[in-house]
C-alpha cells in the first residue's frame, strides 16, 4: 500500500498567495460563516486566521472574505463571490492534479516494496 | 508575477518513501560517487543523509545506492540500475505534473492581483 501526496501552492511577490491551508480556511469560513469558528474547527489561532484571511484579500484582485458588522447575530464573515470561485478553481485544479500524478507515478510505485 | 510549487511525496507503510529531498541526494550521489560529498553538496550532515539512504535501500525491491569499501580512491557510493530508474521515472513524472499543473491553474491564477 501507498499513498501520494501532492501540495500545491501559488506565489506572487508577495510570497506565499494561496495553498491548501488558505483553501481549507476559505472553506471552514463558508461553512461556519465566521472566522472565529472556521479557526477554531482547523485548531488555529484567531490571528493567524486574521493573517491569512488580510494575505488572500490583498493578494486577489478583490477581497475573498469580507466581515459583517453587528446584526442579530453579532457580526461574522462571508466568502465573497470572488472568493467563492477562486475556492471552487483551487478544488477542481488540485483535483485533477492529483488523478494525473497517480497516472504518472504508476511506474515509479511499482517499484516499491 | 508568479510561480506555483509543487511537492509530490510518495509514501508507504513506513513513512516516507520517496520525494524531493531523496530525489536530490540520489542525483548528487550518482554526480560525485560519494554520499559525503553529496550531502556537503546539499548543507546536509552525513548521518541525515546516510539515514535517507537507508530509508530509500529499504523501501524498493532492492538497493537504490550501494557503497564501495576501499580501493585506489579509498571506497565511495554508487548509484544502481533501479536508482538510476527511480530517479529517472521520478524526475520525467514530476516534470509533466509539473506542465500538467501550470495548465490547469491558469483560471486561478488570473484572478491573483
Amino acid at each position: 500500500m501507498y499513498t501520494i501526496k501532492t501540495k500545491i501552492q501559488l506565489f506572487n511577490e508577495a510570497g506565499n498567495a494561496f495553498g491548501p491551508g488558505k483553501a481549507q480556511l476559505l472553506n471552514a469560513i463558508a461553512e461556519f460563516g465566521s472566522i472565529s469558528a472556521a479557526a477554531k474547527s482547523m485548531g488555529m489561532s484567531y490571528k493567524r486566521a486574521w493573517d491569512l484571511v488580510n494575505a488572500m484579500n490583498a493578494g486577489f484582485q478583490s477581497a475573498l472574505v469580507v466581515t459583517k458588522i453587528g446584526g442579530s447575530q453579532g457580526g461574522g464573515a462571508e466568502v465573497t463571490e470572488l472568493g467563492l470561485k477562486v475556492l471552487s478553481l483551487y478544488q477542481e485544479a488540485t483535483q485533477k492534479a492529483d488523478t494525473f500524478i497517480s497516472e504518472q507515478f504508476v511506474d515509479l510505485i511499482s517499484l516499491l516494496k
